[in-house]
């Protein structure tokens, strides 16, 4: 972002921060280890409220309840499970939707029409309700709107996740403070085509409902739907937000003076929760940044910037620390999209390694430091065929991955 | 191949068995081991020829040089190095490759327009021509229509495989005996579209220039192209075929009586080949095959059969032996194309996992022993969506494909 200077990070900031909401979370026992596994986010006034969700054909059950919440526009809470994915359980895994936001609305006192239901772990099995409706039972007294509410939370919605990831940012709206805030969960089957895990989002501005859908759909294009783990599309993956209103700015819409700092503050805060679930993909030890600049188009720049950051040997060789811009190439034109095969730029950081499609004589050791000292290893791809630009992320590929994926289920 | 009945594999055959056929090997020093590293396959009359191309834009020189060669439908040799891909080399590459293709000719004494240059390894480095130069010239003397001649330039063609690849039919046309034969090599950045790496097939058959092209596409469509290590599409892939006609059969066209039989050994050659190479994938432990049926069409079974046996997260279960149907249901929604999602049956080897889309209670412990003693883990989708069907092959993902990629240039 380099709108920096229209909005404000907010250090030590939660979904909590925003004026209007609660949250909490306990271990009910889905998962097997004593970790959080049941999450709740609650607005003390109805929240102007927008979702979008996977592409994938085989969508989850709670994907179903929350549509079905979100007709109507406002929400007052989601309640969120981890440890099982409620996924192609049918009918049974459709009642048992239903009945999470039947029992989150009796616990928390709101309709059930403003519950909206989100789960994430393993596909195929039945929900140990017995576990869920006594978790439900026990979330009031856990809510709070302090850090530990959010932490509660934010535990709540990890499953092979080794950190939570959380964002918060204010901008001034008409001279009033907006707070945005966000958290989300990665960190496999993570190939976004909509949100492409679950994320929550709360911010306290007054907004349009369809303006709010829009910049959503907006900021999840070109942050959540810009990461690849592993190239896999999940059947549970959504991202929800509500607004509380309660920061008392003149209402905003796209035609608002402070529509565009809002809008970078929003899209700050997917960024940045993207970019966490990237870096924290299965076992990554690196964050892979590729920007994409001169395709012929926006779409060209993204097809590319994804396969380049998607491929699998792109990923093991900044696992190992090496400089093989040639698989980068053979990504660039295998995207699908046209570019001219005789002028493209790529470089690793500013190590330039390919000029004109042509190698350049560079630095091995310095590029050997950057690949094995840098937290972020950055991919640029100049293409020099268009004003198209685009940036996505992902991670490398590691033992560790394949560890992690070998013996998720068992 | 349900028409075994049609035609005769031929045990220790290899791509000299066709008539007219000699081929040499040696180490010419592109490789830093002492294996073979330049190749080469002679007939002894111009051979009718086809081939098909990598569709990754970034072409290697080799592939421009080929296609000349082949503008006359004939060829009488085809070399090959391994070690240096000739890949985005620029001007220099393209000279080197013609320069290849010229010192083959000279010591072959056949027309240059009769060669064809094909190159495997590193992209963007230039090839060492003083070592090529000697190597061609040394190449003449190890020329041989016997078993050693197949072998060294089997061997010359391998990268990261472990083993190499071989095949050889025999179907009566007309009467006559014909012979087919074929070479590859595999193993990473293995997603074809076309054909996804080196690939050479020699038969003695008399057969028609187009119809040759003809089925070596349609073979390659239904093979070669149907497996994928990866996902990643090189710049390098061909595959080639020459026909010397010394089998004296009746000429050979789509019209033939026995063109039947004479496709399905074709393609039998190629799908040898081509599960080969997928088993031979980097760090594989197991083939994967995955059938679908009752798609809408082909192409629709195509791409969901492509798109589980590409995805990492079903490749790691394979690897761990974990029965995770979960993951090729998820796969099975991503590929893009329309899949009803209320009657989806799954099976794994002939133990049923999903039957309507909804989980069977199966027997893990059968499960788990199936996964871990079989050589060709079976994945069978039907959708119970129309008549469309496809088989595609790959490997699963393991410790091993990511340590070979980690350090595979260094």
């Amino acid at each position: 972002m380099s709108n920096i200077d229209l909005y404000t990070v907010v250090e030590g900031g939660s979904i909590t921060t925003p004026k209007g909401f609660t949250s909490g979370g306990l271990h009910c026992g889905l998962k097997k280890t004593e970790r959080n596994d049941l999450g709740v986010i609650v607005c003390e006034v109805p929240a102007t409220a927008a979702a979008v969700y996977t592409t994938n054909i085989f969508q989850a059950a709670p994907l179903k309840v929350t549509r079905e919440s979100l007709v109507n526009g406002t929400l007052r809470a989601i309640i969120v499970n981890s440890g099982n994915a409620n996924a192609c359980t049918g009918e049974q895994g459709e009642q048992d939707a239903y009945e999470m936001r039947a029992e989150a609305a009796r616990y928390l006192g709101v309709a059930e029409s403003d519950v909206a239901v989100a789960s994430t772990g393993v596909i195929g099995e039945l929900l140990k309700m017995d576990r869920v409706r006594s978790g439900i039972a026990g979330l009031p007294e856990k809510l709070n709107g302090g850090a530990s509410g959010a932490d509660d939370f934010c535990q709540a919605i990890l499953t092979t996740d080794l950190i939570k990831k959380e964002c918060c940012v204010k901008v001034l709206v008409g001279g009033e403070e907006v707070t945005i805030a966000g958290a989300a969960k990665g960190s496999g089957m993570i190939h976004p085509n909509m949100a492409t895990m679950l994320g929550f989002m709360t911010t306290d501005a007054v907004i349009a409902a369809e303006d709010l859908h829009s910049l959503l759909r907006a900021a999840t294009n070109v942050t959540f739907n810009m990461i690849t783990v592993d190239g896999d599309t999940s059947t549970n993956d959504m991202l929800v937000t509500m607004a509380s209103g309660l920061a008392g700015n003149e209402t905003l819409t796209r035609f608002h003076p402070d529509w565009a700092a809002f809008a970078a503050a929003f899209t700050h805060v997917c960024q940045s929760l993207a970019k966490a679930i990237a870096r924290d993909g299965e076992g990554a030890t690196h964050l892979i940044e590729v920007q994409v600049n001169g395709a012929v188009d926006d779409d060209a720049a993204a097809a590319i910037a994804k396969t380049v950051v998607g491929s699998s040997l792109v990923k093991s060789a900044i696992f190992g620390a090496d400089a093989n811009w040639g698989r980068i190439i053979a990504a660039v034109g295998r995207a699908g999209v046209p570019v001219s095969p005789d002028r493209v730029d790529i470089s690793l950081g500013d190590i330039e390694v390919l000029l004109q499609s042509r190698p350049v004589a560079f630095d091995e050791e310095k590029a050997l430091v950057y690949l094995q000292k840098s937290e972020t290893v950055l991919i640029t791809v100049d293409l020099h065929d268009g004003s198209g630009t685009a940036t996505a992320w992902g991670c490398d590929l590691t033992y560790d991955y394949v560890r992690i994926n070998a013996a998720y289920r068992t």
